[in-house]
């Protein structure tokens, strides 16, 4: 990986598909993440492994991760929701694990059938797992505290809640801490409190990543405030692919075009070619055509003048 | 006026309107302010003072103006293109006139047909007019630097240029000076550096006042950045009515419902009730079946267990 000053993981292969409606064709899903490696995304969150019976977009896995693993330069990143998934990755040859915990017990309840607490249980052998692993070739653990901003069954979550998973994911074994706006509930002045509370639990140089959904308007926003109190790693989707089905409009993740324009424009480099990218919006969604897409900057044009950092350098 | 953290003017009638193929009936645009103003809003620019031959949604100028101003604790705004309009506002009982200045040459030229010396000279005129009045009923005169952030003629705007102009309308007798992102270019490090530079020269405590459009999707975020740097007084319309033509799908000035979404989930009071306000949206517009409506609040609805400003007071 280039040096960049920001980076950014596109995670609409997992986060946006899993929204989608139709399937979509293996082959499409192996040209689009070629697409975005080549104009420059480091990392792409490619697939989650999930039962198929449970979520059938991701019965081809395996194939999609293998593709992934073979693009030079491209940091492939994974979803697992279990011990099982965890399993399957590593043996599939994951270089990168995403694990959510979820920080509210209602949606955690909700969404594997695990309080917390059993979830993080589950996170320690999957990290006893991982360092199982030979050396060289030892996968990365991201453990990503969800519902970190507010959950939409319980609520509001605690902010002491939020670190003390993060302590215990990382005495756990995590290499790494993500904060996720799972709902789409975040506000700026909140994502810098909790930013700076939870490193400084765990450490200002312990690795942390930001996740936030744009359901109210606010992810650019959170993103900036996010950036200002020093985190430099930032999940989003190309197209803001995977808006919530209650909301129509108001767009899923944040759109990963407008994100890398806010940077790029900022003359912050994220060493992604927007011209690029934004052509791979406008082909990678041809085999869905009821994939609901947002943004701005991809219908607007860039300003007249505007200057990347990758040309202003 | 109400102690608010931050003052939002909804430009909408104004802003928005120019921008809507249908006249909207002045019974109808009554309603609208009148139901804004109820819901808290503390100032709204209510029309433009230009030849109704120009643009005919304003052919009610005076009309629209003597309502707002019949309505007790909300500051009307009109905006001034020239002298003549000024005349117009000030015979017609204005008490706050805003008036544009292009810091673009392109812009001004294509705009008034004057160079933006002219139109500062023309501005110096207005102040006069207005320096005129009996001091117990004397309006206030923002000077709006349009075009500060970029232009789609011109391209790249000078900064030295934007202080220059600022400093200009103050000496002219500007009681406040309003930097304006006319077509959407700005990103939130040159919001920060351009507020903190023609602050710096125009006195720290001299009213300015923020107008961003979001046709890149960087409203809020520009938004969040300018009340970083000190910034309490900003524009926004309701729905964000008014989108680039150009752009279907950009919206056009940053979105009003969500702009108080942020800032009253950050803990920061607009005086506002966001409830009345998404009411406001749902029956304003009826009357303008044509009118294409952007935002997020309105339609994924609040956090579960959100506290605005008023009630966590």
């Amino acid at each position: 990986m280039n040096a960049v000053d920001v980076v950014i993981t596109e995670v609409g292969p997992r986060d946006g598909l899993q929204n989608t409606k139709s399937f979509m064709p293996t082959a499409a899903k192996k040209a689009w993440i070629s697409a975005e490696a080549a104009a420059g995304v480091p990392a792409i969150e490619v697939c989650s492994f999930v039962p198929a019976k449970l979520i059938p977009q991701f019965v081809d896995a395996e194939e999609v991760l293998a593709h992934a693993n073979s693009l030079r330069g491209l940091t492939p990143v994974v979803l697992v929701p279990n011990f099982k998934g965890c399993e399957r990755a590593l043996a599939a040859g994951a270089h990168r694990v995403m694990v959510p915990i979820s920080v509210s017990e209602a949606h955690s309840m909700s969404n594997v059938r695990k309080t917390t607490a059993q979830a993080i249980e589950e996170f320690a052998r999957m990290a006893d797992l991982v360092k199982a692993q030979a050396r060289d070739r030892r996968a990365q653990l991201v453990g990503a505290c969800s519902t970190a901003f507010g959950c939409s069954l319980q609520g509001v979550v605690a902010e002491a809640d939020v670190v003390r998973v993060a302590l215990a994911l990382r005495a756990a074994g995590a290499d790494s801490i993500s904060l996720a706006d799972t709902v789409g509930y975040a506000n700026p002045e909140q994502v810098k409190r909790l930013f700076r509370k939870v490193r400084e639990a765990i450490g200002a140089d312990f690795p942390i990543e930001a996740h936030f959904h744009n359901t109210r308007g606010l992810g650019l926003a959170n993103a900036l405030a996010a950036y200002e109190v020093g985190v430099r790693n930032f999940d989003s989707t190309l197209g803001g692919l995977g808006g919530c089905p209650f909301a129509p409009g108001a767009s899923g993740n944040v759109v990963t075009e407008d994100l890398v324009f806010m940077f790029e424009s900022m003359g912050v480099n994220t060493g992604i070619d927007l011209g690029k990218l934004i052509e791979v919006r406008r082909t990678a969604f041809a085999p869905l055509p009821d994939a609901e897409l947002y943004g701005h900057i991809s219908k607007a044009g860039l300003p007249k003048g505007f200057q990347p950092w990758s040309q202003a350098a």
